[in-house]
């Protein structure tokens, strides 16, 4: 019962885990993995994908690397390098564009630092944590259900080999440093078989006993030491810290930024001049202390997040009064009846459609829906890579009405980029009970109500005296007694003269309270104005998985006619590229100076970011550089700009050309850099310039 | 002997602090206070300053606010809502385009989480420190030095008083909250009141025991308890952690974001293709765990920071290429030699000839003052309350040349907000030496050089058995051996066979190598390249204090006729105000609606952000309210714009207002927001409205 009721609890952090994605692995969901078709094989111009090679150019061209590499690094800790750093920056800003200015979100920039009973209040110091074991013989800390996954996916591995069938890439989960290497080919029975495959399509069910029993009733071993790991025990994954110099002012660094938009909520109400609905927005660093991060950029330590919580009026149907400007947008959803009958097929509707019919909650979720697969499309993310993935009923907290994930299709499966929750008004509730604030709304009716209802009397002077300190925890938690429960309070009274209610915090038992302290009475009140807790719509982006998709998304490689090696390239759009053009002086001779001077401050006048490169390298090799680097534009100066100023433009993705005077170049910058104008339109304007095929100048 | 080698080496992070000032409060330097004029006394517009006027006034519009005050806040945290988080922003925005994109920096984004090593490095682990004390009586944990000057301060006082001598606001501190409220009128001996003064005026100096020695001889009780505290004992500033889910990972929080871009150094150097002077930078939080934070947002636990790391040859007199075009910018000095003097008087001087009369060390440095200089005026800091102050030699960390503070003036004094030091070749040595790998530049010779020098070779088949792991960390020290230490080791080696270096980490006692392991000689070779350690200068800013300081600087009231209480203002310049215009439409008639939509889109395609007020209170207060937000133009819209299609648009600073169409009215807008006109060249354009005066119908 008590296990049951953990695993049911923990639900409530499932959909908040994706950045780091910690509680349970649900990148890819296990069961769906081994229908799914291998999608991601090829980039984006067809060629075979190979992540190593992506990866090392990612490295090589410093969009990333690991953290304190020169000290041999730490576990999930990675550094963004200036192209990077640029990328991050850029969608940033666009998340701002998109959201906080679109929308006159209040943006707030709350502390990483939160004291221990915040936390406690929302439920992470009790719950947010991995089951984790030990191994008794190398001391090696194991994620248990990693542990069970892998083993049991080993020996099935072993099965098909021993029955002489094909292994496929399908048989692994690619998204893992494998601790198993090999196997040895043992057959098994056909219900061990069977039973295998039922525990992995669960496995993110487990908790941690269960996962125990697993261990114990299969025998799994560890290869590396050929004994059986601990039991497993919770791990929180916040880490902890103490506040100030004495010992007894526990800490953590917040493993999401929700919390500070929470406990703010009744002063951004009134920053807003009481009006609802509003939304908060934050963008910064979250922490979450991984057992074992993997999965490069997916699975880190800490890392970037932009929230925003959504607060509306429950009633009413959660309508959103901009709905009708994205009716019309056309998501691909995963819904959850379809992954109920254990398939993945999906459904592109319209999110009008969607709401009307049902798929989608209500109004204000769909908006966010829509606006987030906006965005993406925006940021240049492939749409044919994307799909809206309802949470399963047993998968989403238990006080949410509905869950949906954006999920984006990378080398490492199905990646959970975006979440999308209705959070009814579970944070503002567990808050204002545990603090006494009061954050609710307050709305003038119109017309005043008449009201008759049970009411709770309170003998303050008796009341106060005798509870000390506990007395406002046990005044909030008898404000929160529903109607219901206080028609069967009043009666529990008027027969045994005291009634007990729950009141965690203070007593586990309860707390019992006379009619000394109480009287509970059915009255008429006219209300002249209506309270309510507001509910929350929360979007929160992962920024770093999305980078990483988009880097996935936007990659492909440029076969040479003459054989050479393949040259890379990031085909990013322009509005998000980390440099917007490359000056290139043919040779570093001192007659280009001024013109890479004039050029490249007008530039900075348009607001346009740019680089030079007047390096001595060839001019085909600078280019390749900048491919890299998803420079989408390129300017060379050579002779004939001395001579009559004029210049050549050059695409990333085509590598063509056109050459014009300095003002049509930059006009045609401008309109490109800000999207009003695509390379083609260019190319109708301006003449092509082919004097001299510089792509095949590489050496 | 060793407390004396400490607090020399402590001085190192002196000038690293400022963001949170910990190890030394030196925001306002002691000895130097008692002869400031109160300089800080009034606002904006000449009226008396109160400061928690303001302060109230910017909470109340949640420019900040205490982090998690539904908690009952901790000490040290405060989040910014949303006009302190947009000023915030634009601050950062305007810092990147004017150093990083104006000089092609490389922008960096590090992990906050740092691994022990990195900062046992570093120093921080064992110097970054406060000394603090405890009362055994109630438990109180009191910063050593706070306790010392509050206690010395308060007698003096009380001997002013006994003198029946006026006792004036400079005999407090003004930034700090006393502990000590009240203080008996005892006369002290003259002899003891110079003692006293003499202490007061060097209280930054002192370490742990010469704090508890000062303690013990004065008999400096705690007033609140009447017993003398502990013995002062050294208290890291670091946030301490655990990275992973095993203990033995420990980790901090970063204390400063230098230490991400030094150990990346070489990445860097490689990204920018070798090529040299080349800057680093990062924008990001940094943590220090301060005993007890006080003075607002000047010393917190989490904040803000802006570095950039400047990497230069340190041969040629650390030029920089575009010295010239800063060098007649005019900054206010206070140097040491006037500080040693017991002076405050500052000189004006262009940074031309500061460089040239030796006052700023070199170019380089001189360069970024200016910098420095440029950006505080282009964000609004009155440049009346500009200083920049040399580190007394004695404050400076031993290995630095230079390094100057810009102090902006507050009602706390004056708060070192950016420090800008040549660090030397220091930190890349540390970490090189320590890990191993070559932070170094290799330059090809033009004309290749010979050299005769002394050389040491190592027999590796011999020494890497023999030293195993510490290998590696010996040879590094062997090749950091001068040239002057390698000729006295060659006589040693030649009389005793053997030789004993210093390698701190393997062994205290230094390491003994034998004839059997090198051999020492003095050859002739040629060399290609060079190959050496750049030197760092070191730009730092303090976003926190910066953004606090301007708030100052900009706020001022406006008195009413009428006789009501004073208006508040933050007269920001548009490029950082939070919000650029207010939309108020004369009431919430329905009519008015078409005409907000369009303003508001046609504000948003030009890229200026906008609020709208609808809000059902008057004209005038909505105005109010937004002359507290710092808002520079509001436009209008009332019934005469239903008809015509006009709008008046409003300065926050004058009150003025001009009437015109739309589209007059939006390109004004735009110019005033980007600083290309000003409100007297719109006043010229424009027709003024003087129909309704608006600001008069505040009820």
């Amino acid at each position: 019962m008590k296990s049951q009721n953990w695993a049911r609890k923990t639900k409530q952090f499932v959909f908040r885990t994706f950045a780091a994605t910690s509680l349970k692995s649900r990148c890819i969901i296990p069961k769906l993995k081994s229908k799914e078709p291998p999608k991601m094989a090829t980039t984006l111009r067809g060629k075979p994908f190979e992540r190593q090679v992506l990866d090392s150019m990612l490295r090589r061209r410093m969009f990333y690397t690991p953290a304190f590499e020169i000290y041999n690094g730490v576990g999930g800790l990675y550094d963004y390098g200036p192209p990077g750093c640029a990328l991050q920056s850029n969608i940033i800003e666009l998340w701002r564009k998109h959201f906080i200015l679109e929308e006159d979100m209040l943006e707030v920039d709350c502390t990483s630092l939160t004291p221990e009973e915040v936390l406690k209040t929302s439920g992470h110091v009790e719950k947010f944590a991995d089951w984790m074991c030990k191994d008794p013989k190398n001391g090696e800390i194991i994620r248990a259900d990693h542990y069970v996954e892998e083993i049991l996916e080993a020996r099935l591995k072993g099965d098909k080999e021993a029955r002489g069938l094909q292994v496929t890439s399908n048989d692994d989960s690619s998204k893992k440093k494998k601790k198993i290497k090999s196997i040895s080919a043992v057959r098994l029975e056909d219900a061990t078989v069977a039973e295998y495959e039922g525990i992995l399509a669960k496995i993110d069910n487990f908790d941690g006993p269960e996962l125990g029993r697993l261990i114990t009733k299969y025998d799994l071993k560890n290869p590396a030491t050929g004994v059986l790991p601990s039991e497993p025990v919770a791990f929180n994954l916040m880490f902890q810290t103490s506040i100030g110099p004495s010992s007894n002012a526990p800490g953590y660094l917040r493993p999401e930024t929700a919390q500070g938009q929470f406990v703010n909520f009744a002063k951004l109400l009134e920053f807003n001049q009481q009006q609802m609905p509003f939304a908060s927005a934050s963008v910064g660093k979250s922490f979450r202390n991984e057992i074992s991060p993997r999965s490069g950029l997916l699975r880190v330590r800490e890392f970037l997040m932009a929230e925003i919580e959504h607060f509306v009026d429950p009633d009413g149907g959660k309508k959103h009064s901009r709905f009708e400007e994205v009716k019309d947008v056309e998501l691909t959803f995963l819904n959850r009846q379809t992954q109920i009958s254990g398939q993945t097929n999906v459904e592109k509707m319209t999110i009008g459609k969607a709401v009307a019919n049902g798929t989608v909650a209500n109004e204000t979720l769909g908006y966010f829906l829509a606006r987030i697969h906006l965005f993406l499309k925006k940021i240049g993310v492939d749409l044919s890579k994307v799909r809206f993935r309802q949470h399963m009923a047993n998968e989403m907290a238990h006080y949410a009405c509905d869950c949906w994930d954006a999920e984006l299709l990378t080398s490492y499966g199905w990646i959970e980029c975006v979440g999308c929750a209705d959070r009814s008004a579970y944070d503002l509730t567990v808050h204002s009970r545990k603090t006494g604030a009061p954050l609710v709304v307050r709305e003038r009716l119109a017309n005043p109500i008449t009201i008759e209802e049970w009411q709770i009397d309170i003998d303050k002077k008796k009341f106060g005296p005798k509870f000390k300190k506990n007395g406002k925890i046990i005044e909030a938690a008898i404000e929160a007694l529903s109607q219901e429960k206080l028609a069967t309070l009043a009666q529990d009274l008027a027969s045994n003269g005291k009634i007990t209610i729950d009141v965690e915090d203070v007593d586990s038992d309860g707390v019992e309270l006379g009619k000394d302290l109480i009287s509970i009475e059915r009255r008429k009140r006219v209300e002249n104005t209506r309270e309510y807790t507001p509910n929350v719509i929360e979007p929160s982006f992962g920024i770093g998985r999305i980078l990483y998709a988009l880097l996935e998304h936007n990659y492909w490689t440029r076969g040479n006619e003459g054989g050479d090696e393949a040259r890379h390239v990031l085909s990013f759009p322009p509005i998000v590229a980390p440099t917007k053009v490359l000056i290139v002086p043919l040779s570093s001779h001192v007659s280009f100076k001024p013109l890479i001077k004039q050029i490249s401050s007008k530039l900075r006048v348009l607001g346009v970011s740019s680089r030079i490169d007047d390096s001595s390298a060839s001019i085909g090799k600078r280019y390749s550089r900048n491919d890299e680097l998803g420079t989408p534009l390129g300017i060379t100066i050579d002779f004939q700009s001395v001579k009559d100023q004029t210049f050549t433009l050059r695409d990333r993705d085509s590598t063509k050309q056109v050459r014009a005077d300095k003002e049509a170049i930059l006009t045609a910058v401008k309109a490109l850099v800000e999207g009003e104008k695509n390379w083609s339109d260019v190319e109708k304007q301006l003449p092509s310039f082919d004097g001299q095929d510089i792509d095949s100048v590489i050496p």
